[in-house]
Formats: C-alpha cells, sequence, structure tokens
C-alpha cells in the first residue's frame, strides 16, 4: 500500500460505509449533536475448540486513543465521499452534511471511561463507555471494535500461555503468520498479556522491550551449501554473539547432530569464560526432544542452558509438554521440575491469531439516548435473551470476598453506590430466578472499574506503561481463583447485575415487545 | 500507536530480530553479499477442520511491493539497533556492520520472480522467488511473509464462499473484528478472491471499488428511545436514501416487526418512483427467515428486492442456508433458485480472520547459493520427507489437459523447458515410487506460471489492476476440476516434480545425511 493510500485507509476512514449513511440520517433529521452512551463489551470468553478462556486480559485502549488523537475529516477524505454515488448516479452524501463533518472534523466531542489494560474482564460488562453526538460515536464504533477487540484477544492468549508455562520466560514469534500489520498491535498485546519479548524488532522499539531471536535453519543451510557444516555455522555464530548463544539443532538431526555440535561451540565459549545461553528445538517431539537434550548438556556440564521451544505451541500442547516432561524425565535420571524450569517458550502463530478462536466478538451497543434534559435507557430486543444488552449508564464493580479473591462483578446503575453497602445482592443477568446475597463480613473489598479516560476529547487519565500494566495483570491474576484459570472447561466468574439494573432492564424489554 | 512509532514499527524493523543478528554473522564471516536465493511457499492448504480448501489463490503481491520500494534503514532504525545490548552490556551490534546496513540501505538489490495476484495456486511450489545478497534477502523474509500468506489465505476463504454462495454478490464487512490493521490488507484480499465489495470505506478508497453498507441497529434503537419506533427509523433512513435503501429487520422481531415495517417503506418509496433495494437479516434462522420474508415481501410486489444475510456466514454456513431453501422453499410456494438468487452475502468475521485457520503456513527457504561461478542448491533435511523443500532455482509449470482444465503443477530445474516437450513425466514429490506421464496428445497447454517482477530492485512488471486480476482468478478457477473446488474433502491436485528436480533432491539428501 502507498503511503497516501496508507493515510486514506487508517484513517477516519477506518470505518464502515454504513456508521457514514447513519450519520447522515442523523444529520438530516436534526438528531446528530444528540448526546448518547454507547457500551463496548463482549458477551462470550474465547473458545478455542478444546480448550476455553475463563478470564480476559484487557488491551487496546492507548493504541485506540492515539488513533483517536491523530485522524481527522482531511479534505481528502471528505472529497472521496463527496464522490460516492447512489445507483441513479446522484451524490450519496448531501453538501450539507459533509460540511457538518468537515466542520466537527474530529473525536474532539466524546468522552470515555474505560476498564484499565491489563486488567482481568468478563462477559457483558462495560470495558468501554463512549458518550457524545451520535454521529461521531457511532464513526468511531468501527475502528474502537477493532483496536480493542483483538489485543483483549492476544492479552487473553498470552496470560494463558504464561500461566499454563508456569511463568517461564515467553518469547512471542508470530510477526510472519499474523495477520498482516495487525501484527504490531498482537505484539504489543502478547506483551501485556504475558510475553516477556518479541521477535518483532520495529514493536519491540515502540514498546520498550529488548526484540529477541536467534538464528534460522538458513544459517546452517548457507554453510552446508559452501561446503562447510553445522558446527562451522554454529561457531560462526558463537564468534559474533559469544554472549547471546543460542543455537537452533535441528536442520539436519537434532540428537545426532545439532545437539553434539552445539556442545562443542559450547565448551569453547565456556574456555573463553562465556555462558552459552541455549538451545533452541523447533520440529519433532519436543518433550522427548527435551529430557534427551538435557541429558546431554548436562553430561557436558551445562546444566543452566536454556531450551528454548517453538513450533505450532500454544497452552495445550505446552501442558502436554510438561506432563510427559513430568512423567517420563525421572526415567532418564532427570528431575523433572528442574528441567521444566530452564524451558522458555517460543509462541508464534498460535499466539499472535489467537488459533482456535481468532476473533473477540466485542460490541458496542447504544444504551442510552439524552433526550428533554434527562438520560433515557435504549434497548435492543434481540430473539435470545442472552444477547439484550444491559441499557442505562452503568458502574461496573468487582467484589472481592474475605480471602481476598474476586468472587464476582457487579453492573448496576450509576446512581447506585455499593462501596458502604451492609448488603450487596448480585442477580444472574437473565435467569430471573438465580440470585446470591453476599453480606459486608464476606466481602474485602468492594471496587469500581471504569475510570474516566477522556473528557470532551481531553486526556484526564495517566495512561500506565508497559511495566505497571502488567503489575495490574499480575495483581488481577492472583486473585483470581484456580478454577477460573483452568484452561478447560473453566469455573465460570459470575458477572452479576444489581436489582435495579435487571429491574430496569426487564421493564424496558415488556415496554418494546408492546410497542412493537 | 503514535506517529513516530508507525513509522518505526512499519518500516524495514518489521522483521525477526534473527533476520539483523544472522545479518551480522554474514557480515563479520564476509558473506554478506554472498548471491543466494529463497523460495517463498506454503506446505498445506488451509485446514479450517470441518472443511478444507483444494486450491487457494495467490495474493498480496503489490502491497509487499509498495513496502519494499519505500522502506530504508532510517538514521532513527540504526540508533535503535546500536543501543541494543548484549547481556553483559556490550553492544549487539557492531559499528562497521551497522554502517554496511546504512549503506546498503534498502531492498534495491533484491530481485524478486513471482505468480502473479489472482492466480490459482498450491503446495509446495514458488510462489515468490527472491534473488540477491544474502544479509538483505533474510531481512526481507518475515515482511515478504506476513504480506504473502496473510492475503493468500483471505483471497481463498472469500473465492469459497463466493463459490458456494454461486457467485452472487458477496460483501465484506469484516474490519470491526479483523487482527487491528490487517483488515486493509484483508480486505483487498477478499476484494481479489470472491468479495464484490467491502463495508470498509479507507480500504474500498483505495481499492477503487464502492464501499458498502445499510444502517445498523442503533439507527432503531435512537428512535425507540426517543419515543418513536422502528417504522419511523425505517422511513428515516428511505427519505434520506431513496435509492439505496436496505433496511435491517431483526432490531425488534423480523417476522412481526421488521418486515412488514420495512414493506410499509417500500411501499412509499414504490409510490415515489424509487426501487427498493433489500432487507437484512442479522439473527435466527436465516434460511426459515429468507423464505418467511421473501413470501411477504412478494405478496406486497416486492419481488426483485434483495435480502442480505449475515451474522457468522461462512461456506459451510451458506450451504447449508442454501440447502435448507432448496428443500423448504417449495413447501411455502417459492421457488428456492430463484429466491437464492436475490440473496446477498453479508460477511464479516469469518472471512477477514480466516475463522478454523488463522494463518497460512508459508514459509521462504534458502534453495541456492551462487559460489564459485555456479548456483549451488542448498536443502533443509527435516525430519519429514514432506517438510523438506525443493533444492535449486526452480521453474513452475501448469498442465492444462484436453479439456483445457489444468490437471498438474510441475516443478522443474531452470533448465528444462517443457513447452515443446512430447511426453511429460510428473514425479510424486516424496514418493519416489509413484509417477505419471502424459503424452502430448492429452496436453493442451503447458504454461510457465513465475512472472519477472523485480530486477536489482526495479519493477519489470505490469502491476495488473483489481479487475484484472479478478478476471484472472475467474479463468484460473474455470479451469480447475469441480472436485478441487469441493468445500469438503477435496481432491487432491497434483503438484509434481521433474525427473531432475527429483534427482538433484535425492541426491543431496543422501550427501547431507552422509556429512551430518
Amino acid at each position: 500500500m502507498k503511503i497516501a493510500d496508507q493515510e486514506m485507509a487508517e484513517g477516519i476512514l477506518f470505518t464502515d460505509m454504513y456508521q457514514l449513511t447513519m450519520a447522515q440520517v442523523y444529520f438530516q433529521m436534526g438528531l446528530h449533536e444528540k448526546q448518547v452512551q454507547f457500551d463496548h463489551f463482549f458477551r462470550d470468553y474465547p473458545d478455542y475448540g478444546t480448550h476455553k478462556a475463563g478470564y480476559c486480559i484487557n488491551a487496546g485502549l492507548e493504541w485506540l486513543l492515539d488513533w483517536m488523537a491523530r485522524v481527522h475529516f482531511r479534505d481528502e477524505d471528505i472529497e472521496y465521499l463527496r464522490g460516492q454515488k447512489t445507483h441513479r448516479g446522484d451524490p450519496m452524501f448531501r453538501p450539507d452534511f459533509l460540511d457538518w463533518l468537515q466542520s466537527r472534523c474530529d473525536f474532539s466531542s466524546l468522552s470515555l471511561w474505560a476498564i484499565p489494560e491489563g486488567r482481568v474482564v468478563h462477559p457483558n460488562e462495560p470495558l468501554t463507555v463512549v458518550r457524545g453526538p451520535i454521529a461521531l460515536a457511532q464513526i468511531l464504533e468501527t475502528s474502537l471494535l477493532n483496536h480493542l477487540n483483538y489485543q483483549t484477544l492476544i492479552a487473553t492468549k498470552a496470560s494463558r500461555i504464561h500461566e499454563v508455562g508456569r511463568k517461564r520466560l515467553l518469547l512471542e514469534f508470530g510477526l510472519r503468520r499474523a495477520q498482516g500489520k495487525g501484527a504490531n498491535a498482537g505484539a504489543r498485546a502478547a506483551l501485556i498479556g504475558g510475553a516477556d519479548y518479541s521477535s518483532n524488532v520495529g514493536a519491540s522499539a515502540v514498546m520498550g522491550t529488548a526484540p529477541k531471536g536467534t538464528h534460522a535453519h538458513s544459517l546452517v543451510q548457507l554453510y552446508m551449501a559452501l561446503g562447510m557444516g553445522e558446527l562451522e555455522a554454529f561457531q560462526a555464530y558463537a564468534d559474533v554473539f559469544p554472549d547471546e548463544t543460542i543455537l537452533l539443532v535441528d536442520t539436519i538431526d537434532t540428537i545426532e547432530s545439532g545437539v553434539p555440535n552445539a556442545i562443542k561451540v559450547f565448551e569453547g565459549l565456556r574456555r573463553k569464560g562465556y555462558a552459552p545461553l541455549g538451545i533452541r528445538l523447533d520440529s519433532g517431539d519436543l518433550a522427548y526432544l527435551s529430557i534427551q537434550a538435557a541429558r546431554m548438556l548436562n553430561e557436558a556440564g551445562f546444566e543452566d542452558v536454556s531450551i528454548v521451544l517453538s513450533n505450532n505451541l500454544d497452552e495445550l500442547v505446552i501442558w502436554q509438554i510438561i506432563t510427559q516432561i513430568s512423567l517420563e524425565a525421572p526415567r532418564y535420571g532427570l528431575d523433572a521440575d528442574r528441567l521444566i524450569n530452564r524451558l522458555v517458550y517460543g509462541v508464534g502463530t498460535h499466539l499472535i491469531t489467537s488459533w482456535g478462536e481468532p476473533a473477540l466478538g466485542g460490541v458496542y451497543k447504544l444504551v442510552a439516548v439524552y433526550d428533554q434534559d434527562k438520560w433515557i435507557p435504549a434497548l435492543k430486543v434481540s430473539e435470545s435473551p442472552t444477547k439484550t444488552p444491559n441499557p442505562g449508564y452503568k458502574r461496573v464493580w468487582r467484589v472481592y470476598d474475605n480471602r481476598g479473591n474476586a468472587t464476582a462483578d457487579l453492573i448496576s446503575l450509576d446512581e447506585e453506590d455499593f462501596s458502604a453497602e451492609d448488603q450487596v445482592v448480585l442477580r444472574h443477568p437473565y435467569e430471573y430466578s438465580k440470585m446470591r446475597t453476599l453480606n459486608r463480613s464476606e466481602i474485602s473489598e468492594i471496587e469500581p472499574l471504569l475510570v474516566e479516560v477522556l473528557r470532551e476529547g481531553q486526556l484526564v487519565y495517566d495512561l500506565p506503561d508497559l511495566e505497571q500494566i502488567r503489575l495490574t495483570r499480575n495483581l488481577d491474576i492472583e486473585r483470581l481463583d484456580p478454577g477460573v484459570k483452568r484452561i478447560m472447561n473453566p469455573h465460570i466468574y459470575h458477572v452479576s447485575l444489581s436489582n435495579k439494573l435487571l429491574s430496569l432492564k426487564q421493564t424496558l424489554i415488556d415496554e418494546a415487545r408492546e410497542k412493537k
């Protein structure tokens, strides 16, 4: 894509056509400046087929805010819209509407609340709340969802892999298999969710983490084609990076050639006072090969050298590798935990694409309209009760039990404040007979989750850096029940409604059914 | 992402760290300017779990070329690399290497051959061939794969959906669920592979197609919150877009409310001399609702109004909808084919992410090295014979049978020319006993597939426009056997080797096994 094209395709027109056609309808009806509120939320955790998430890690806000601050209706954008025709050849957009768009120009009329990045989040609770003139809030929808859906999806996947891998070093390797330029947002989200480093140089530069990598098979192939071999290729790498030597040992044959050659080179490094870092296994039975490679490395006195695993890893494969090593390592005279603790995971395709569930179904729904000096809740009555969004302007609370663990999230009306209540009643979002009552003595903390981020376009929030976001994530994950973190068939975390919100929702559903 | 960050993350550092560490090894060993050849190919068709592709549509080349022509090692990039440290705190990159990088600067030393965009392609044949100094060809790898893997993946998915949908209008709706900014490359690939239009405004602007869309549920919700209803919302839309009226009928209840209200508005349009375009169904049993909606529309005299279907469609769901309509429409007195021919498909998430297989496993392998005045084939001896790439500088041929259908692709050495051969021998790529011999009388055409694109950085190829690429695609798909196009369990198309290539490969494998 050429530069001028990129500016067009990634600017304010990074949206769906219907946002603009609806904006023109609002304009022509005189409704375009009407203040409304949209909630952004997702309806289900990612379900990867054989395994499923029990929590998500929220991510994407900062890059969304950067985009919102940067884009506006440029002359080129307006001219493009002016050229769009209907079937009859009439202009699709009216000049007065386009003039208004250009005068309104950008998103500086919007206010935004959000749950911070790195926080554990759950279905059906507002993660982001947008308030402002309907035409602009509507035009923002597509890009907001694009930015937040994908990063939350990948941060969640990274967290799962990180947890299953016993928090051992996790490297994001997915750039080549990522969905185009989404790779950079994916790398960022992976670094938020659980990856320690990425191989993606540009994304690492932006995120302030060191880019990580070793060498490819092609290094060994080049030497072989020139009449030399794997040993010479390894030696060349170690000569140039004596302090950073990780050798890829599977170009020819891992056990017969790669590991013995790596050990020869490591011995040379040791003689010169360097500590070799590791070997990388990229094919075959990674559990079996880890055990065999560890034995050989231990015998040569390289007990601290890492074993980097890669090749279509995900949380399930890593879980299987660890299980297999736990069972088999002792049979080869190895301490399984010690071996597991020297593993490093390089995860590419399955992390950067969230294999099994490559999209998070985040939505952006109109929940309130300001009319005649008050906020009127709005509702979409869908055919399924689980899909009916929660109306009105709301707050989200996290309720912690006596052990300090998160026990439920509670969505309430804005007017409700639970911080001083003696009792909290948690209502099921659509099964009206289900409820749970917690007394104050069972609760250690009730925490509001949404923070104010933009006040009419102005940033009123201190954006946390990567380290702060990671701390937030770690703290939230520590306060989850182990059952919620289970990679298969996780315990369902409760996202409840307050009495008042449930009753408002029911009233509106009844009214809508009557009206139609 | 801020603008300066974007330039860093999407420029020449849109690559993996190991490409740069290897480049420094080559530099320090004096091998960095050595001429080499890399082949890009994929090993398997996308397998979506319940269904699988039997061919792919090649895409992505033009945007890769734009990127290659644009990026270079800027001062900021070099300074960033200069700041990278090893564990001991030494510089990761040597000043003389960085000086060389900056002097070499860009990809203008590389030559490139490719199979054109829009062509049907198959596993293990070189889709792209890169030749030039190894350090730069290596640095290109990651971005080349990123650009070509994703677009080929999505063009393939779009083609499948287009074929199953009987080539009826297909709209790409995926921007909100796409993997970040990959959305634009995905929209382009969808337009190449089978989508007629996209809802993505920016991508449509760049591709020269009209952006398409209607309205969202929020339009109806706004009117309801303001004390009006669905009918008033529909009427407002029709007033503003009398010539482009497509109404989303499932905000309240499709059959009870949406379709009757749409018909009222359509009647008004008809009185004014306008032809309403359609209704959109976005939830529920789309086959059943299509039939009921068609009956109601027909009774009101709107037999030509389109029925746009959306909501998690893919090729399998569309196939089921068409099957169900074929069986059930006659029971309601409808002509099934006529109903199927008025359907339009709006496909979002499952197309833009290639749900089920969100990455194409394209690879980039060193296949030849120029040394002592000749090209030496290079090989990676993997643990699986199916994964051993084909060595050397090669050509790719498509063999057409007497009916004009493509019957096999043939990979040969560069020195071989099949255009005038009396007989073509097709060898299985790794099962040495399998072969097939075609006599000239059985062959209507033997077509070389690779074209020269870049000669030392200079474009020597006329890039086709979207319409030309679509013509290429249509022609290639018409010449595929129906079995290859089957969406489940497709017939396996033969990708064969010439005798000479197979024999070279075997010799190299034997030599490598001896050497290790």
